[in-house]
């Protein structure tokens, strides 16, 4: 796969681009990670990508010109036009699902804004995605664009080995995770359950099976309603909330 | 406000830490950021900070002890104990609203574990809040901290001057943002909407206001529920639902 971002503060990526997963997936060859300046395009003797909105109001609005002409220095004409994806607050909610979409992809193009608010020509005539990572507010679209990359690229072939595990399993199962645990079995007297112990695998996949239950009920009952449970399950949930309330 | 994180991969964090609104606030003496290797901590011969599960399953668990001992050695034992925030899916959805809590602290502490799951005792006995930025599988909680440390950063006094703007105003209003236009007022046959030009202040905000509702009911309905909306806003919106349906 091959993904291109564009923004203003390329340095910010260097660290998380260089690192873990990420950097050894471009190691092995199995993703191309480029920025672009996008100031680079600005093409007028300030340098400036930004301007102020028509009809007044606070604060700045990138420029179409830079944004376009960045964009199509990357994509040669004779190319499929790849997705495009803007960050910003307005955005679709990025999903796990949006993630495998996109893993599909060969290539991304990611246009990270920051501070400033975007032409609405280059939503309405240049992107393809629009997303947003949450509802929070952030000082721009690097980190955003660095969270949606993470979660695309360690679904890429190849990528992951056998270290997916506990980050992986809460949301592929459609519930939160059991607790786990590790040695020592006691630690400042805070014990291991017994179960753990037992060696009793039937005992133990009942444990967490209900724990997993049990947690999601709690903190993220919204989970519950699109998860796959048997009718004995139902019970237990059904019986659960009695008691909480 | 001093911030300490946690964490096997402190290079991820130069590039994000070192730049924009993060790396002025700390040039300009607002806030401390610090990241500590809990590898540092792991007081074995071969330095592991993971283990395998009791219980069995895939993956590695990170051990109690290194992180307690880190967290441990930041804070003086006659200092009152900070929020200390554990980064993983299981935690409460990030929002705006906590971003605005945690802004009021004084100091904050990040646990970022990589891969792996938290051996338990970590969650009880350590943290005092979980925190997931949203629902989908990330390679560990380096970047989720750095999400909420930017959101955190840009509430505190003296970081933002008048750069907030659009990243700002979508959540904080409770609607969705207007559309934005600058220069050129045309772009390759692409017009500006004419009452942005006309001058005319009372049209230019029931415009952007309008624009506001509509985006949202397209969007992202869900945050309709909870905007301040005036009775004839009310009826655009019904009258605006009907011709979607």
């Amino acid at each position: 796969m091959r993904i291109d971002v564009l923004t203003l503060f390329p340095e910010m990526f260097e660290g998380v681009f260089g690192a873990s997963i990420i950097g050894k997936a471009r190691e092995k060859g199995i993703v191309e990670l480029n920025t672009v300046n996008f100031r680079d395009y600005a093409n007028n003797k300030h340098n400036t990508v930004d301007d102020y909105p028509y009809g007044g109001g606070s604060g700045m609005v990138l420029k179409p010109e830079p944004i376009f002409a960045a964009v199509e220095d990357l994509i040669r004409p004779d190319e499929p036009r790849p997705r495009i994806i803007l960050m910003c607050p307005q955005g679709e909610t990025f999903t796990q699902r949006k993630a495998e979409e996109l893993a599909a992809e060969r290539r991304l193009v990611f246009i990270c804004g920051h501070y400033e608010g975007y032409d609405e020509r280059i939503r309405e005539h240049l992107v393809t995605d629009e997303l947003s990572i949450g509802d929070y507010v952030l000082t721009g679209g690097e980190l955003p664009a660095m969270v949606v990359i993470d979660a695309v690229v360690r679904l890429l072939p190849g990528v992951l080995g056998n270290e997916s595990s506990a980050w992986a399993d809460s949301f592929q199962a459609g519930l939160l995770e059991y607790p786990q645990y590790t040695r020592p079995a006691s630690f400042r007297g805070w014990d291991v359950p017994e179960v753990l112990l037992s060696g009793h695998h039937g005992r133990i996949e009942e444990w967490r099976r209900r724990q997993s239950l049990l947690r999601t009920l709690r903190r993220r009952p919204d989970l519950l309603e699109q998860a796959d449970l048997t009718p004995e399950e139902q019970r237990f949930i059904e019986e659960e909330r009695r008691r909480m309330a």
